[in-house]
């Protein structure tokens, strides 16, 4: 007699239940090779279920090779299985070494959401903000690629990008960045993180030195680390990365900077500096990362121009992405590439990832060359700007005068430098209290114990909240 | 008197133009440093601009800080610039050995369409077929999550994926594919490549074994070649991979199977072979990579429980993608990863990349748990079965017996294995001059010259087009 239980409550239906039940009891050879199964008609009458329950459940496992029917002499479970697999404790992989350095690195990625009071004010950063983004327009751009016919639904999209989207990005660059690049320098990626890691792979042995700044980007520095570079962090100023403290004998395959807006301190890159990070990778024979995050978000004239722009020999890889100035969750970034490193590129993404989806590149190129996108940037600009200004005025006129910010107009955030007696992990802790979240600076520094910083995003709240945030900021630093 | 050149009839602005201009001369030193520009009424005069032009231009090099302001004496270029960079020849980066790999191994990738004439009648594979979708529901769910205040769009997503389209994966593998999973298993991944980018790096140390099928699918071994990984291919029969030829001496890592429908020669893995395999997994304390693209499409009777339902012990990894029974421009896949594996793997995607866009996993999700899929999935196998066994009974017709096939009723595709003294390549050429195409099975072959084959797929054809695509090929092959 079978030990069978079927639950008509659960969403699984009865015949699947009853194989599944089956399987199990073959496999651990609870059912002997060679028994007879019960017909159909008599099991079904010992489960109270209707006949063709039975008759699917014993299909399957015909069809999988579990039993067999002999026409006319009923259903045996079949004769060759090879012993039940003894039941042993779990599997435990052994990790590569690349594996052992992803779990010594981890992951600090913000994955969730907290469950915050209602007036609790959230100064988080590295978001859009939502509210400002013409939905309507972006809408109406996928339902144009939704049509039933539509080839660009139907079939993998081309490895280095949706061809108009190179194109429209292309000149948007030229347009906005100063960027000198043909459409096919561009290519598009699922954000800036993959190119990080394409570009790791393609251009770094074990032990290779990386030139980075701090406090920094350590999303990219994690990246680094975990494919062996030997990151050389140098302490950046007012105006960004100290190209004239790089050691002079160090022998750095790549640097690693966000010369339009230095991240997260603040602080754009004088042209001197640029002009002698050029010579410096001239020289070292190296690449130069520009991670152009947010450099369109400049709220007092046009947007510096890009130093991609003026590298004439292919020194230079620009970074950028839609994230800030779109949305997040578009996934959607690209890198230009110097013609070196196009086809390598190329090849390796082909190898580790296909295209980004193409409707939503068929949407952004239509968002950028329809003249959405530079409006959108515009009012951006416009709305961000009249935030950054309310908030480092209020900086100004609540906080003690020793806690000092860059005065760039741009980005999204503000790094407040505390004075050196400061406890930042306390403030962000009191200051959670009172009912505001600031976000520590420790995490973007790359020493132990780095001066204090807290950091706070303005992008995502309106006037009254900016300035009763400060106020409640206010009250902890005070 | 400066040479300049401003040209109307392009999209740049002409204050943009002149920008640009000026830059270039004193970057070049055309324009030395110290030297005084014209007042912007002389040089607007003298270009016959307007005034604000002019002035514009000024003020973005100046804040870029190519030239200087003095009040009451004029606009100066700046003394301290470096002096030019020599112009040379473009600088060639030198590539890492995984770079170097790469560049060998190259990229088989389809990139492009061609431009066939309109009678052609293309086998072509590895695509869905547009016209079965159901564009109206999808149009619909993407609608839904396309309102101005939603969170979605305005965040970055969890690097494991959207939970509920997790939850929905889960029950979905558990009701059609036989999978044991919890939702917390299901990690979501930009398609099956990337899950396999970051699980060889996880796993894979130089040098290590892979089993492979041969002919197989070469996308995943150009990936581990490009690891380092020693490719072990084994010749598939009709029951798919040949547990019981692994050489008992071999130490291997990993192997990549497809044992619901072997990709691309068609053929199931029987019972024996998945509990051989297993207990080869155990012993050799290996993992096995279910590669299961199209199991969901199978046609005579419901799909066959996936080999990862068999394992107790976590020695198996599931990878889905929605390529094959949603639409390929989706980019979304999935991978059911043993709870030891779990951690290592979120960490490592959460550094090499962020998740997918939430607003796609959103409406998959709900595609999904409303219902949608399944009903579309029985769809797909009414008109996909139906389609293979129209293309299946012609070739039995039309062709020279010599010429076989699986006759497993599953995928998308049919792969014709030639007689030895066909050359495949001509017959591609021929047959493609005779308007219809097919594909060469040698792409899928690990050897330099393997037995001769042909592939057709039929998903994207009508009864028409593939009784009239096989006696066009029976033409060239007769």
């Amino acid at each position: 007699m079978l030990q069978l239980r079927l639950d008509e409550s659960t969403p699984l239906p009865l015949y699947r239940q009853l194989y599944n039940q089956l399987r199990t009891q073959i496999l651990d050879g609870r059912l002997a090779s060679g028994s007879r199964l019960p017909s159909t008609r008599t099991l079904a009458g010992q489960l109270g279920v209707a006949r063709v329950t039975v008759k699917q459940a014993y299909e399957q496992l015909i069809a999988e090779g579990y039993v067999t029917s002999r026409p006319g002499a009923g259903t045996y479970v079949i004769e060759s299985l090879p012993a039940p697999l003894p039941r042993e404790e779990p599997f435990r992989p052994h990790l590569s070494p690349w594996g052992q350095r992803v779990a010594r690195v981890g992951s600090r990625r913000r994955t969730g959401q907290r469950t915050l009071p209602a007036d609790f004010i959230d100064f988080g950063f590295g978001r859009s903000f939502p509210h400002i983004f013409p939905y309507d327009v972006w809408r109406r751009l996928l339902a144009r690629y939704l049509s039933t016919d539509d080839v660009m639904l139907s079939r993998y999209g081309s490895v280095a990008g949706f061809e108009p989207l190179r194109a429209a990005i292309a000149s948007y660059l030229r347009r906005w960045r100063g960027v000198r690049c043909a459409p096919e320098q561009v290519v598009i990626v699922n954000g800036v993180q993959q190119a990080l890691d394409i570009l790791a792979r393609l251009l770094l042995r074990r032990g290779d030195s990386v030139l980075v700044e701090n406090p920094g980007y350590t999303d990219a520095y994690a990246l680094f680390r975990v494919h062996g570079a030997n990151l050389v962090p140098l302490p950046v100023d007012d105006h960004g990365f100290p190209v004239e403290a790089i050691p002079p004998e160090l022998e750095a395959r790549v640097a690693f900077v966000t010369p339009a807006n230095q991240f997260p301190r603040g602080g754009a890159m004088p042209l001197a500096r640029r002009l002698a990070l050029l010579r410096w990778a001239q020289e070292q024979e190296a690449l130069v990362l520009e991670d152009d995050y947010d450099g369109a978000l400049r709220y007092a004239e046009r947007p510096l121009a890009a130093l991609q722009g003026l590298d004439q020999r292919g020194h230079v890889l620009y970074l950028g992405s839609f994230s800030k100035v779109l949305f997040p969750a578009l996934r959607l970034g690209y890198v230009v590439l110097p013609q070196a490193l196009l086809k390598p590129f190329i090849q390796a993404k082909g190898i580790v990832d296909r295209g980004a989806p193409t409707l939503t590149q068929a949407a952004v190129a239509d968002f950028i060359t329809e003249g959405h996108f530079d409006r959108h940037l515009r009012r951006l600009r416009r709305v961000y700007g009249r935030r950054r200004r309310i908030l480092a005025g209020a900086l100004q006129n609540e906080l003690p005068c020793a806690v000092t910010f860059s005065a760039e107009p741009a980005g999204l955030h503000i790094m407040l430098n505390l004075p050196a007696d400061y406890d930042e992990a306390k403030i962000v802790r009191d200051a959670a209290t009172a009912g505001v979240g600031v976000y520590r600076g420790a995490t973007y520094h790359l020493q132990p114990d780095p001066p204090p910083s807290i950091l706070l995003g303005f992008s995502g709240l309106n006037e009254q909240q900016l300035r009763e945030g400060v106020r409640r900021l206010a009250s902890v630093l005070c």
